[in-house]
């Protein structure tokens, strides 16, 4: 392809970026999907000869888009946001255009430094504490990782090299596989499944401790286990925290836990990587209470700072433990700066050895938005989700089962679990939008989260009125049914409230 | 940013790569850098309010491209290629503009349904074995991982895991932390530093065998060191061999190592991530042979098959070794189709849990190109590869330290490593072109590798007649400061015959 090819297929992929973009509320947010219908329309070997890019970009049309679940529709509202931006957008071009690698400092300087900056500037955006700046005197400072997953591993594994080499030095009696064979780790109940996958990839057990009623893990319930395990042997290593859980956006008490930690020398990670946004905004400023004491953050950018996926900010308070920990080195990796000054070599602070140049569209993306508008965003986010938090409680058929935090809203129809999956099965077969369930003590119930580049309040308007009325629905077919069959004994208690509850509240 | 804002910056930024890859030749292809220059230009916050889109492209020109080396220049001959290609660049930025996730096929199945076809598709185009297709009855399929990196930890993890339950289950006399304190892997002493990196976050210790005098490993070499490690009562677990080592793309014996592996019941991982893409090639069948015994591969689409970083495709011949290992589930994950029907839901087939849609970039990157397109490719540069070899056999100042291999030639001035060194060192301050060292047997060499999206014959000249100039620059210089000394008797050995073999040569 030629230069004149290049220019033409990128601006028709501009042009088809914006058509989707722009037109994204037309369609549903869940494909009408079933497994191999993508598979089935498409051919079995690559095309021999080259074709046109418009046929290429005809196909992405007709096959690929009708079966996607549009994770840019206001109408998602699975999951958490992975939200992206112009700036973004025309980053990942620009990173691809480009196309250096950045695993070394000699590899690509400028790669490298722009992530110094940039980590630097979101440091002091979400008002970090300073230990965690490049610019800080200290070992301490921000790398880009590719998720969250990612950087909660990087944190457990150095946790866990470091822990056996202190071990080993105060117990000199013990091999090392009866050292690695004692290490235990902690979270809690309510945690990312990635953490309890970082467990099994670290072969090190994490024993996902019971968060409070509130959904909260706090000090005393770390202590209680760090205690039991020290009392039979155990070497406690690493505690990885919530700030802004899965579930239900429950944050641990940081305060609490690194006393603990502290006490006990276990390293403490905060996976902040949906609730990390609101650092960044003063009327959230408790959240930020105990960051100080931490060893280790993570935040996810695509959750709040609309720069696409994948880009994970992690800071460390001394980089060293990890660099220390991961540095395998080879002669052809070698370069003449290395060692000599303080600029990282990032590959050492990672899992993988390449790297992508993920600071440019973070850089694009903060100075096309500003930091105001990158505020402005997440309590957009916000008011969104009162504005639904308000529409639930006002309706009585309908409770919510945890505070509204953030974006987030947790609610579910009163009454037992098979209503809940009921309404969101009937709502996942309309695929006007998307939620997922989740479950606490026995009970389950809806996420309603606010995603999207842009979402309006017409927008929560339209989920809400899907819900509802989805609600109305199902409880008039399931009332008419068990009239017709005259089976009104087979109408379950449940059933009976909520139409009652919805005549009271018209 | 609004559309028409979004449109305009899109198109000037198209304008901007087509600008800086057409022009690419007349850039130095390393920077004139030292540490701290780029992150001494730019603010230390982010702005509070926008910049518009222009001043952002203005100091990506101005303070970016300078500290940047450029991995797209036909004079970057270092380390391996990491290439792109119109398709490519493309790809990426409507991976973005459409900003989907997936994890699991619901979270958007067109996006896992595609890369169950393109893996197919280039399994096919490789030729390899049928049982990594996922299209074949049984439980293999292809995977994309971050990079080579992700995909060797990957099978190491997997491969531990495995041996843990099954050694458990013929031992059950002993504990879980004995059965992993004597597990082992092995591999060559020329592979790849991930993969002792792997070994570190494995807390596997991974032997890296001495390989022959050719730098292969084979069979016996790993035999040798099985019996040796079953004796002193170790669980050897997974043997990583390479197709194409970084240092001189030398290539493991698959055929014998595969049947120790068979006969010990050890993983067998071939990491191609180079090579891999020669599997296209009639004329290079012979790099395939053994394959079909072997349990996992990796290869990398950014090396030969004109697909940007990143993209690291995996075979499994069983996926389900993996996804038994990594499987931790949370309800908000689960979906109808999970375990109905055999389309994989990925994020069990790697570290993270997120995952963007790369199968798009290979999609379109395949499709624009064609089979032959990118078989072509391939062909290129081992066609540059032999002109380079040629200019180098033909000056007999110089050696080659190994056969050419794909797009590789390892060579040196003859005489001692100091010249190779000072050699290296003046091509790096005159920043032309880009190559790094390698080392064997204490000897140490150059790695001319052949890079670039578009590299041609006039390039290999360009960059032989920077080499062979500045050795004679060299050699001329140190006499002429010998002489002027009258230090004859410091000109080492060495130079001595340098200036002899030059004299001869010309």
């Amino acid at each position: 392809m030629d230069f004149d090819e290049f220019r033409e297929f990128g601006h028709a992929s501009i042009e088809f970026i914006i058509n989707y973009l722009s037109s994204i509320r037309e369609r549903n947010v869940l494909p009408n999907a079933v497994p191999y219908a993508v598979v089935n329309q498409l051919p079995k070997e690559i095309p021999e000869q080259p074709e046109h890019w418009r046929e290429v970009l005809k196909d992405l049309e007709s096959i690929i888009l009708p079966g996607l679940t549009h994770w840019q529709s206001p109408y998602f509202n699975a999951f958490y946001p992975s939200s992206s931006s112009a700036g973004s957008i025309i980053g990942e071009l620009l990173i691809a255009g480009i196309g250096v690698l950045g695993f070394s400092w000699i590899c690509s300087p400028a790669c490298t430094e722009l992530e110094v900056v940039v980590m630097d500037w979101l440091a002091k955006f979400l008002k970090l504490p300073e230990h965690f700046l490049h610019a800080s005197e200290g070992p301490g400072g921000g790398v880009i990782q590719g998720s969250a997953s990612e950087a909660v591993l990087v944190a457990v594994l150095a946790a866990r090299e470091q822990a056996v080499v202190s071990y080993r030095e105060s117990h000199p009696e013990l091999s090392e596989s009866e050292v690695r064979g004692r290490l235990v780790a902690y979270s809690s109940d309510q945690s990312n499944s990635c953490i309890e996958k970082a467990g099994v990839l670290a072969a090190m057990p994490i024993r996902l401790l019971p968060a409070g009623e509130d959904l909260v893990l706090r000090g005393e319930t770390l202590k209680k286990a760090i205690e039991e395990d020290v009392a039979s042997g155990r070497i406690p290593v690493i505690c990885i925290a919530t700030l802004g859980t899965t579930g239900t956006c429950a944050y641990d008490d940081i305060e609490t836990l690194s006393t603990v930690c502290e006490e006990f020398k276990v390293w403490l990670h905060v996976d902040a990587a949906y609730a990390g946004g609101a650092f960044a905004l003063e009327e959230c400023s408790d959240l930020r209470k105990g960051l100080d004491r931490v060893d280790s953050l993570n935040f996810n950018l695509h959750k709040f700072m609309l720069v696409n996926f994948d880009c994970s900010a992690m800071w460390l308070r001394d980089a060293n433990k990890v660099v220390d920990s991961f540095n395998v080195d080879r002669i052809y990796l070698k370069h003449k700066h290395e060692g000599q000054s303080q600029i990282p070599d990032f590959r050492h602070w990672q899992i993988p050895l390449g790297r992508r140049f993920r600071a440019l569209k973070v850089w694009i993306t903060f100075r096309t938005l500003g930091a105001e508008g990158l505020r402005n965003h997440v309590r957009k986010h916000i008011e969104l989700a009162k504005q639904f938090e308000e529409l639930v409680t006002k309706d009585s058929r309908f409770e919510l089962v945890a505070p509204r935090a953030l974006g987030l809203v947790c609610f579910r129809p009163k009454g037992d679990n098979e209503i809940t999956a009921q309404l969101l099965h009937r709502l996942m077969e309309r695929k006007k939008i998307y939620m997922v369930k989740a479950e606490h003590a026995g009970r389950q119930f809806l996420r309603f989260v606010v995603c999207g580049m842009d979402s309006k309040p017409s927008d929560i308007e339209f989920a809400w009125t899907e819900i509802e009325s989805q609600l109305t629905a199902l409880l008039t077919e399931q009332s008419l049914a068990a009239r017709k069959t005259g089976n009104v004994a087979d109408l379950t208690q449940h059933f009976k409230i909520h139409l009652n509850d919805h005549e009271k509240s018209q």
